[in-house]
């Protein structure tokens, strides 16, 4: 089963708003069986318009468009899919009635173009919207479906939830799409694949097809299999691979789906009821920012010291003088006393110490512009490491807090065992 | 001019990466004169991007793509575009070299799969790529362009501003498109429209048009001239509207054009030779991490702290413990104490406080989620500030974080003037 989006706005071809309807559309097709194979972005323009419902009417089963139903002048989505689909208004009195009511609520004048709103294609099925007044419709067309619905978002989302995606899975038989992500970090995507080529290799015999998905210091393992044969032969296959990725790179596992590492880590320490504290100087805070993004943070997160200057990790961290003068700010030593200090000074069961030069000034040939020393401190001991991350400074930091979340999430594991 | 996008990958079509690079790319098109008409995502298959690509050749003049260019099997777009555009593979030994010393610099081995990343077809132009290791490629048909990019956000605007949008502006001698944008905080998108209302409608007549381009906390104002006319005149034109607009609601315009409210703030405290340290509570570090985000924001920013629970504002920070029994942790008087504090502790010219409830959980009738009190402290005195800011964790983190360093840029002009 075959779909495409069409998203509708001048807002989007000019960058003033980020698709995200696309992504969100795309995620829950593919959950309910639907492969999307294009995502197409459009003017709010008759012509334009007709020729692309056209041709994606010809190429693929199901149509989804987002966008232009509006009241205003420059929405014509609704006048050429009527014009489209040989159709004339006819009024909807379910939907005028919601939208005399949507305005009534807010206290607002009911003006004609509100009203208007509620004039509907007359061999359309309306999808009435309980979240805004904009209807939406759906057509059919030599057995394949175009629905056209609002572009803001929860209108949107609202609509496909309740009625679109049940009314497409008991109109279609649809295959059963599985994906299975697993999420790792320290490892480059080439390293990566050389370690799990074999492993790769023998995806293809049970018709799974691996993708790998990089973002700045992690990448995404995803399978997918794209329906057909017996599903529990499938979840099997699933799981069978799942086991031997995980033997052969399971220490770099972090996560799966839509986990964060920060969010992995939280639930460590929560689990455990332990508790952490932060001494950043290159990463600036991000840490804590990572960290106390996931909420409830402040379950296990104590806080930390943004250490800046050499004078305020001797001042307040109380990092000596001396060690900082011996080894160099940026070195696994003063990383590692940063660590120690800030668990003690916080009272927490972990502390972690970051020093680094994130660029692009301050270098030197052997401490170069993108060294980070990080150190993850316990009760247990220490771990601390020291990597060149390149010469991006929004990049260095990125990893480095990213890197520090994923080096406590291996100490807390390592410390299950002691 | 009118030019498509393609975005390959997978990952954009099952929602599970957001297409940011669409949305960068049709602003940065857009500013050069180059009108996107439609944007298009599809899978990572020969045929799929075969088809797109020749459809969209036939219809635009410029066709700009991204993704399926990394080092693994699931990237073909590299072999793709050699079939379609009759080419075979050749050795580039600037990209091999690049290759080699990007992987040098990071002390990584260098693989087949890295070195095969610089052997490009023939009869193209090859855009090195300085932040990562695959190039990109200039293809030329029937004088229209193709260009295709890797789809890592940085790799791909540093190749569109250096190389890309440069070369189209001299081959297709572009119009010359003006803008002009001011970035303002604190006034809302709707009541700013109020306030310039008459501003606005005076533009026509300069044929200048006006976008408001609003993000959390923050509104852009942008002035577009789209070409034709004298030159000198629309300059003056611009520089009069900017200047009447600044009349209007100068104290809430913080920067122009790509200036961010942190390295303004940055730049204001290099200017006078002062520093700044924070004390965060619901922002958990993420003022310090916008702070830090700017090169060179070691000469200005000395650090802070990170309270996240009452005992640390208390040990660490110095709060007084009855003065947090007495107002509430989330008040005005508790922000200014921290405010005060870090200033003291740091040795610092500026303080900055916060301290809210960033939700989902912890909110009360007189306290609710999204409830931030912020405060700056100086030799000159306190400013402090409480708003309700939402139910939404992650904006009321950004948005307070933004707020703060507002109201640390307005304290230090206003103690200018001390």
């Amino acid at each position: 089963m075959l779909a495409e989006i069409i998203c509708i706005g001048d807002e989007l071809l000019i960058g003033q708003t980020i698709n995200t309807n696309a992504a969100w559309l795309g995620d829950a097709l593919n959950r309910s069986g639907i492969q999307v194979q294009r995502v197409h972005t459009i003017s709010d323009d008759p012509q334009a318009i007709l020729s692309m419902v056209d041709e994606c009417l010809l190429r693929s089963q199901v149509v989804v468009m987002t966008g232009g139903l509006g009241p205003t002048k420059d929405d014509l989505t609704k006048h050429t899919l009527c014009d489209y689909f040989g159709s004339h208004l006819v009024m909807n009195n379910e939907a005028l009635e919601r939208i005399e009511s949507f305005m009534r609520v807010r206290q607002l004048p009911i003006l004609e173009v509100n009203r208007q709103q509620a004039a509907l294609p007359h061999n359309c099925r309306v999808i009435q919207n309980y979240k805004g007044t904009a209807c939406g419709m759906w057509f059919e067309k030599n057995g394949h479906v175009l629905v056209s619905m609002p572009g803001v978002p929860y209108e949107m989302q609202a609509m496909m939830s309740e009625e679109v995606i049940p009314s497409l899975q008991s109109k279609f038989a649809l295959p059963h799409i599985t994906h299975r992500t697993l999420l790792t970090m320290g490892v480059g995507e080439s390293f990566l694949a050389e370690q799990i080529a074999d492993w790769e290799n023998s995806l293809a015999a049970a018709d799974i097809k691996l993708a790998y998905l990089p973002s700045p210091g992690s990448v995404k393992l995803r399978m997918s299999h794209y329906g057909g044969g017996d599903s529990a032969a499938v979840a099997e296959h699933f799981a069978r691979k799942e086991s031997e990725l995980r033997q052969l790179i399971g220490d770099c596992i972090y996560g799966q789906e839509n986990d964060t590492i920060a969010g992995v880590v939280g639930q460590l320490l929560r689990d455990r009821n332990l508790t952490l504290a932060t001494a950043e100087s290159c990463t600036g805070g991000h840490v804590g920012h990572l960290l106390t993004s996931i909420p409830g943070s402040s379950a296990y997160y104590k806080g930390g010291m943004i250490t800046y200057t050499n004078a305020i990790k001797t001042a307040q961290l109380g990092v000596p003088e001396e060690e900082i003068a011996q080894f160099g700010v940026v070195s696994n030593e003063i990383a590692t006393a940063m660590a120690q200090q800030i668990r003690k000074k916080f009272s927490a069961d972990f502390g972690i110490g970051i020093t680094g030069i994130a660029g692009p000034d301050g270098g030197s040939e052997a401490t170069p512009v993108g060294t980070v020393c990080i150190s993850v401190s316990s009760s247990y001991g220490e771990f601390v490491k020291k990597e060149v991350l390149g010469r991006s400074r929004e990049r260095t930091i990125q990893v480095a807090s990213h890197f520090a979340l994923n080096y406590l999430r291996k100490e807390i594991l390592r410390t299950d065992a002691c």
